[in-house]
């Protein structure tokens, strides 16, 4: 072992250049075989002293690897615990002929331990800073666990809710998705990751347009212009880089024909040419190899071939790189060049994270029990939940009083599967339950009665007599009803967006006693509501909370906090209507111009054009009034921004926090424009009767927008701002750009 | 009125070069004016002549344009009928200074009087002699009811069956769509337009993509990568053109952001350089004014603008051109070339028509009556709605013998409404319902009791007791169910696929009866067939099969014909689906891939991924056996095309027809290819017992594809060739291309 070169590279405050020489250095020492080990990542049953008996039979079998690949290979995945990180990397390095240390990544995406909600319910929180909290707490419980880098965030822009994966991602703006990619970056990785040891290494995903998989059915076909991939879904990937994201992962999908594992157009000339990325890009799981699959490489060799030259540092759970790079380096096919750079990024990273000074880094059993899941963190899980849910309908039911009897019924009264997809880390049983929320909350238990109603899919004659009875007792009904978490996440895509059949029918059998309903859900995606919304009196949409879902909820429904959560997904009219979002282009024959004729209009002949719910929408306790919406100047100019104004007013009876929504519409543009454009918003919190002056700055550069030949410019014009509490406001203000 | 103009043009066999000559001498002697109103279509009513009292008041103040303007317009749209038409040409004459005659254009889509079936039960027929014959038939009802210019085909590749206008394409398969461009350009336009009056000139539609409407809602935005536009959307375009097609009408959809109208890069650079079209392009109706409403034009100055340098003729239905371009002239914004060149198209179509010789050209009242809807054109119909239905199941219940007692129930029983959107010139009253058909063919009317059941999407309890009542007599129960013409064609999408819930109900309930239940559908979409499927002994896709249709139904019924109708658009399971299509890619994770793990796959966790139907599926009365299934050479050269032979037998019991359906698949490209494509089809009529061999030549070309340089290449590599009766068959035949 050789300990001497990591050491070395540890002299502290080099700067770059002598450290990327000392690497370099480094890489001259390792063999072509060493190099391309570096570039493997392997999950954990590969590892020896990870409980890795018979390893050769197993997992590097089927791999059709070697030991001396595994004790070369570069970094781990789904590693965590301080203890086990700690023995692993030991094991390694006792090992690993250079010393070289283990990269631990893990998919740290919602919280480590303390379990954050899932991103969709995050995104609909508009908090920047708690969603920075978040990331910045999952970060320190995953540190001194052990994990160096976690897969997060995911920010892909999402428009179908058929797919899974839709509950990873904070919506379908841009605006919003960029904002809330460059808050995960800041609280993951903190303004110097190598000082701080409480932080990990992010890696935005997955680059690019996975959220377009066609029909909603993930790994699916995308298919876009390259104008609309750069409008709508590469600007939050661009903005955690501008924030410094460490890591890009590859997606599973095309882009333009060609598996972005293997896009050169798009790795080389977009992300590194282009954007200068120089960090480490990982594939995601398997898909070097995956390109096989797809049919643009014949064998092993081409996807390694392929993968390599577009420029993928890291070859994730497939064995490509390390079976033919070699060759391909030995037949000139492969500059040899191109794998010195992959092992320098990765190497770079592993500085970076100083783990040639403490391969273990803040991995620390002891610290670890004392950190993880505090009661702090849990504290600001809670806060988050809270601003995470949405109350979608509230027909003067909500918040109820603590004296009234309450029936809570249905599959997700008592269930601890609260947390969401990727949360592997977390507790299932220490997650705080709505019976658990309700009942520490209520001081009466008498006051509560708890039944299950039907489970999530199925349903026994017992348990709806037992609703039934429950909800006889009650004033006022809660009903928890949802997805279980599997039917959300990646490989969960659902053609039928509806609630399950049987909690369908449980709502309309309580519906029949005449009570009032409060429905809370528990899901991942926009659902079609038809047969709950309009059976319901209120519905408070809960996305997956976390680890204090149940507390979160139970506040909100006796009024101890207010909703202010905001949709940042439309919900459908239904699945036949998919996909539907607010950002969305006029068409030549837009349904409701003045001019229009009664057919032959964009449309359906059976259902609206609106989703059900459009994006920002979402309902408070307080009602908030508009007034005096004014622009300082009918006209903008490059250097004159004009400056818009709005009075909001807290009319209601309780305090309340307001998201004040900025949109924009480009009237006519060289090519067709989104009918409105969410630019800025505010949030607002008011006392009853309190008003609020709130002014927004619009500047030019918000009017910019890809042009046919790809340039990012405004053009001069008629525009319309509309400010209100929701993308479907109609408060327009017009002005003129003049150039 | 200076006819010697017209004249002088038509001095017989004049080479294209002097007719040139000569019309831009006409266009010299044209004002500004005068040549702008050349370029703008009306619809009849704007005419003198046409029962257009009031005009000033009417339609043309509502387009803000004068009579002088319709005097000097150019062309009609939706005119029909030899005496309007002599009647309305010859008052235009008497009023236009030069003696210009008048375009007469209108929708013939699918027959004038004699109607066939609908564009996509053609598809589905697979027969491109009967395919042509029914646009040659078309085109002389239609030319010697004075119509010029028909706007058809329809060449539009459609997946996604939500959009009312997949009625009027012929289904998924960009090969098959190609193919039945070429026929249906050659039955409208016959070998020599100018020799031969009987013709009309075709106009193909929409360029382009308009069938890639987002979300199936019609005029939706289209967005797609150059390649998938060039690979799938364009081929039948290109097919049509290569034909000799005349005209091209623009799409309402934008292409890459840019509405087709008023895209340069579609229509100078794609359709006028590259594939050097030099015919008359048209805007569909109004859709230059609409430039507006999609946000690329601030005013109908800029609509203008953008359209005639794009390359647009003629303006449909809109007056941008009129109301601007002589301004845009001067101000020199648009070159006056630009001008001429659109008018000297317009008068090279109607030179080429023969409308300067006799601007009444093929319009004779009284060979009109003597040769539309003749015996010899219903036939012709007859034969082709046989051959346009596609038996979907059959649990041995048809065909059923004339001694069968049957009970005929269902909305579409004795319904009129079988001939489907744009069938404006033809009679509904005298379209044989199945009712007269079944009647007809049925010897003895006592076996045959009658009850409608239902409504289309209303019903009431007399009816159904009627129709249960019905049935109970019956042995046999022919359910004809459906949806009416409205719920598709233009702008008639549908967010749910489902048969309307009566008829579903009604279906369930004549079940209970148990007995042998057929079920007729009259529909223009795929549509999902959940609880018809599932509950009907047997299933005949009739489409809306025109004139003929109960005549052709009933001999289907009752085996007077064997169905060989195969789909050429699948049936998705779900909406939740769509878009689901044969010639889809693999992806990276397919399901059912013999490494593929069990839920991470590209799958919904409640449906299949298979549609309900696939492309090419359709049942016969006999049975096809396949064998003996062998490749000339495992290996293909450019030189050396290779040939596949397959047996084909008929084991059935009575004579059918098969359609040999050969597909290839890359196995792996430089971009991601079709997991099937269709290359080549034979239809064969086989005797009970009798076999034939069927041939196939793979040549080098068929497996061309566009790369993401956008060249039109094979590759070398492997392949395979799949043989059978349907886009499921795994009959797989693996081959090698060498370059």
């Amino acid at each position: 072992m050789c300990r001497g070169v990591a050491f070395d590279l540890t002299t502290s405050n080099s700067n770059s250049q002598s450290v990327d020489h000392k690497l370099n250095d480094l890489i001259r020492q390792m063999t072509l075989d060493e190099k391309i080990a570096q570039l493997i990542q392997l999950a954990v049953p590969f590892y020896e002293g990870a409980g890795g008996e018979g390893q050769i039979t197993g997992p590097m079998d089927s791999l059709g690897i070697t030991q001396d690949t595994v004790r070369n290979s570069g970094s781990v995945l789904g590693m965590a615990g301080a203890q086990d990180v700690i023995d692993m990397q030991r094991t390694h390095l006792s090992h690993n002929r250079l010393g070289i240390p283990l990269l631990m990544m893990a998919d740290i995406v919602h919280g480590f331990k303390t379990i954050f909600p899932v991103p969709l319910a995050i995104g609909c929180s508009w908090d920047m800073e708690l969603a920075e909290k978040s990331a910045e707490i999952a970060a320190r419980e995953a540190a001194v666990s052990g994990v160096h880098v976690t897969y997060a965030p995911m920010v892909d822009l999402v428009r179908d809710p058929r797919w899974g994966r839709v509950v990873e991602s904070t919506g379908e703006d841009p605006y919003l998705n960029a904002k809330f990619a460059k808050a995960f970056v800041r609280g993951f990785q903190g303004q110097d990751l190598s000082g701080d040891y409480d932080r990990v290494a992010a890696c935005v995903k997955h680059f690019a347009a996975y959220g377009a998989a066609e029909a909603g059915r993930d790994y699916n076909t995308v298919d876009l212009s390259d104008r609309q991939l750069r409008e709508f879904y590469l600007p939050a990937y661009k903005a955690a880089l501008d924030e410094g994201c460490e890591m890009v992962m590859t997606s599973f999908n095309t882009v333009d024909g060609i598996p972005a594992t293997g896009n050169q157009k798009l790795m080389r000339k977009l992300l590194r040419e282009e954007w200068g990325f120089d960090g480490v890009l990982i594939s995601d799981w398997g898909a070097v190899k995956e390109l096989i699959a797809h049919g643009i490489a014949a064998d092993e060799s081409e996807a390694a071939y392929k993968a390599i030259r577009a420029g993928v540092d890291i070859e994730m759970m497939t064995a490509c790189y390390v079976h033919h790079l070699a060759e391909l380096v030995e037949r000139k096919e492969v500059d040899g060049s191109l794998i010195d750079e992959a092992v320098l990024r990765i190497l770079q990273l592993k500085q970076k994270l100083g783990l040639f000074d403490n391969p273990y880094r803040a991995a620390d059993p002891e610290r670890e029990r004392e950190i993880v899941f505090s009661d702090a963190h849990r504290e600001a899980a809670r806060e988050l939940a809270v601003k995470s849910c949405v109350l979608l309908k509230n027909e003067g039911v909500l918040p109820f009083s603590r004296d009234r009897k309450i029936a809570l019924i249905g599959p997700f009264a008592s269930n601890h599967d609260v947390l969401g997809p990727w949360s592997w880390t977390g507790s299932k049983d220490a997650a705080i339950t709505l019976a658990e929320g309700l009942s520490s909350k209520l001081g009466d238990q008498a006051k509560l009665v708890i039944a299950e109603g039907c489970g999530i899919e199925t349903a026994t004659e017992a348990q709806l007599q037992e609703a039934l009875a429950a909800a006889s007792e009650a004033e006022t009904i809660v009903l928890a009803l949802g997805e279980h978490t599997d039917m959300n996440g990646e490989a969960a895509c659902r053609a039928d967006i509806r609630l399950p059949q049987v909690q369908l029918e449980l709502l309309r059998e309580l519906r029949a006693l005449n009570k009032p309903i409060v429905v809370v859900l528990f899901n991942g995606r926009p659902l079609d509501l038809h047969g709950v919304f309009e059976k319901a009196d209120a519905i408070l949409e809960a996305w997956y909370p976390g680890s204090e879902a149940g507390n979160a909820v139970a506040e909100l429904l006796l009024g101890d906090a207010n909703p202010s959560g905001r949709l940042t997904m439309s919900f459908p009219y239904s699945v036949g209507q998919v996909p539907v979002y607010y950002n969305a282009f006029n068409t030549g024959r837009p349904q409701g111009a003045p001019d229009a004729q009664v057919r032959y209009v964009s449309q359906y002949l059976d259902i609206p054009n609106e989703p059900l719910l459009p994006f920002g929408f979402g309902l408070s306790y307080s009602e908030f009034e508009y007034s005096e919406v004014s622009l300082s100047s009918p006209v903008m100019t490059k250097e004159a921004p004009i400056k818009l104004t709005v009075k909001v007013r807290n009319k209601g009876i309780v305090a309340g926090v307001e998201t004040v929504q900025l949109y924009v519409r480009d009237m006519s543009g060289e090519v067709v424009r989104p009918v409105k454009e969410l630019k800025a918003f505010r949030q607002v919190a008011l006392q009853p009767g309190e008003s609020t002056e709130i002014e927004f700055i619009l500047r030019e550069e918000q009017l910019r927008y890809y042009h046919s030949d790809l340039s990012h410019e405004s053009d001069a014009g008629e525009f319309i701002a509309f400010v209100g509490p929701n993308s479907s406001t109609n408060t327009r203000l017009p002005f003129r750009l003049e150039k």
